[in-house]
């Protein structure tokens, strides 16, 4: 079944990806009335699995390791890519604090059930040493028309534009030429204070529940886990106000945070991810807007960004 | 501040109303171009937090005994409330299993990260006595003219209409009239095969990550956990296919699942749900959708059904 579907999309890819884009646009201009459609038996045509089994070598990418952090633990490592192109400063900032060592021996400070991981200084008083104490938010970012950006034809009620940058589930403004990168699970921020230029990387956190979107566009979104995951997801729930711990026994300690391209070779994560600049990428959103098989008996039509998959894979 | 927000709020409730029900259509209709407006100062308006203190005892409703599942584990109780006007058939036989004590000792056998979290029996062995094997899929419901809901005017991209309905997230279609439970996190769902009426009940899930709404009218779902969810969230992730554990010394084991009104009075959770049929629910969901406070700088002029929060809270 799977191989007979391989074969199909290989054969029909063109063509399959030709009536995905008519269909995706006549969906963005008539969703509502789509939605309204009786249930459909869904014909046989390729599911995610399909399009990343008939992907290619250029269809994945491998992480950047200047711009990939080793969170370590007890438990294993998490691995997060930053994206300079969304928050130049920030990232700066973040990497001086990890190769000043500040975050070895810190610990996760909060976890709030359906929303977030926060690890750094739960006290407050460890000192920087080449980073800077403050630095402005990177709230959003002005994009030029060179600007990369595979939009989703999907309507999103948080965006006027919605799709992905370099890879990073992002929202886009054309009116005000501005971007930003959303708040799905897994995304990693800049906490911060009232100030918009209160937060400096020393406190970051991690998506771990369903998109708050409402915070794009308030706070600094630098990148995201790729890998460990699970890790921040199933860490104990804090039982102080916002999931903050309220004694530092209960706090996972950090080992270490490194930058990739500082580890030697031998003892980095060897990872790739799936471009999202690609047909390929577009067949894989196709089958999860609307899926093939016989387990679904009605087609959503839909996909909303923080849906959309980007699979990561280990290679040798 | 807090207070003073609070006197705020009771004094100008009625007006607030006026204006949030008139600017909230407004959004509906004219939403992108909302989107695109320059970040703005929110006003000193109340907070969720703000509505909460500001409400009085008939905003919130207890749980309904009848409808109402301890799942018991070593580290704690999960509290499930079903709703037996989305799903008549499947809560009847989960009920059925219940008292047969079908749960009880069996396991959760599945976890897979920011998806789902299921329970059952890992052996599919265990005997029904009086519940049935095969129970009709109640993916959607007929609703009728006297059905209440409490319309959100924030366009999804997954459903005509979305809102809450008996205190639940949930979608409806006027052109179909049906409605279903949507799949928000802690939403409940029956796991089934290929087949429609392949569920029954005997095995469950609940969702522990960004609400997969693909799911929506493909699936049974019977109700949400209302306390407890972290004992859900936390569990290690399977590392099998899907999530499944692999070893049976994996699997977190289940005490015991019982019918709230079946447990003595003394054992209950005391527990009162928010009403969503309310003003002071309609106040809370704009307090969300525009966020007060010195936090927020841009404003969202949206919510997302499964961002809506609906509090629930121990009482005496």
């Amino acid at each position: 079944m799977i191989k007979a579907q391989t074969k199909y999309l290989t054969r029909h890819m063109a063509i399959a990806f030709g009536i995905s884009v008519v269909a995706m646009n006549l969906a963005y201009a008539d969703e509502q009335k789509a939605a309204t459609k009786a249930p459909i038996k869904n014909a046989a045509k390729p599911s995610m699995q399909d399009v990343l089994k008939a992907s290619k070598a250029s269809d994945w990418r491998p992480l950047d390791p200047q711009n990939t952090l080793y969170l370590e633990m007890d438990k294993g490592r998490v691995v997060i890519e930053l994206v300079p192109e969304f928050a130049p400063k920030n990232i700066e900032n973040i990497k001086k604090l990890v190769r000043e060592g500040y975050f070895d021996g810190l610990a996760m400070i909060r976890s709030q059930d359906n929303y977030v991981a926060q690890w750094g200084d739960a006290d407050e008083k460890r000192e920087f040493k080449t980073a800077a104490k403050t630095v402005d938010g990177e709230f959003t970012v002005k994009y030029s028309a060179k600007s990369a950006f595979t939009r989703l034809p999907d309507h999103d009620g948080y965006a006027p534009q919605v799709g992905h940058a370099k890879g990073f589930a992002a929202g886009r403004d054309p009116k005000s030429r501005t971007t930003w990168l959303a708040h799905c699970y897994g995304a990693i921020g800049v906490a911060r204070g009232n100030e918009t230029n209160s937060g400096n990387g020393s406190s970051l956190y991690a998506v771990t529940g369903h998109a708050p979107r409402n915070l794009d566009r308030n706070i600094t979104v630098v990148g995201k886990v790729m890998q460990g995951m699970e890790l921040l997801s199933t860490l104990p729930r804090g039982t102080g106000a916002l999931g903050f711990y309220e004694k530092a026994e209960e706090r996972t300690p950090i080992k270490s945070v490194r930058i990739a391209a500082d580890v030697p070779e031998a003892e980095r994560s060897k990872l790739e991810v799936f471009r999202t600049d690609t047909a390929s990428f577009q067949a894989l959103v196709e089958a999860q807007r609307n899926r093939g098989g016989e387990w679904y008996k009605f087609a959503a039509n839909h996909i909303e960004l923080c849906n959309v998959p980007v699979p990561v894979r280990t290679v040798k």
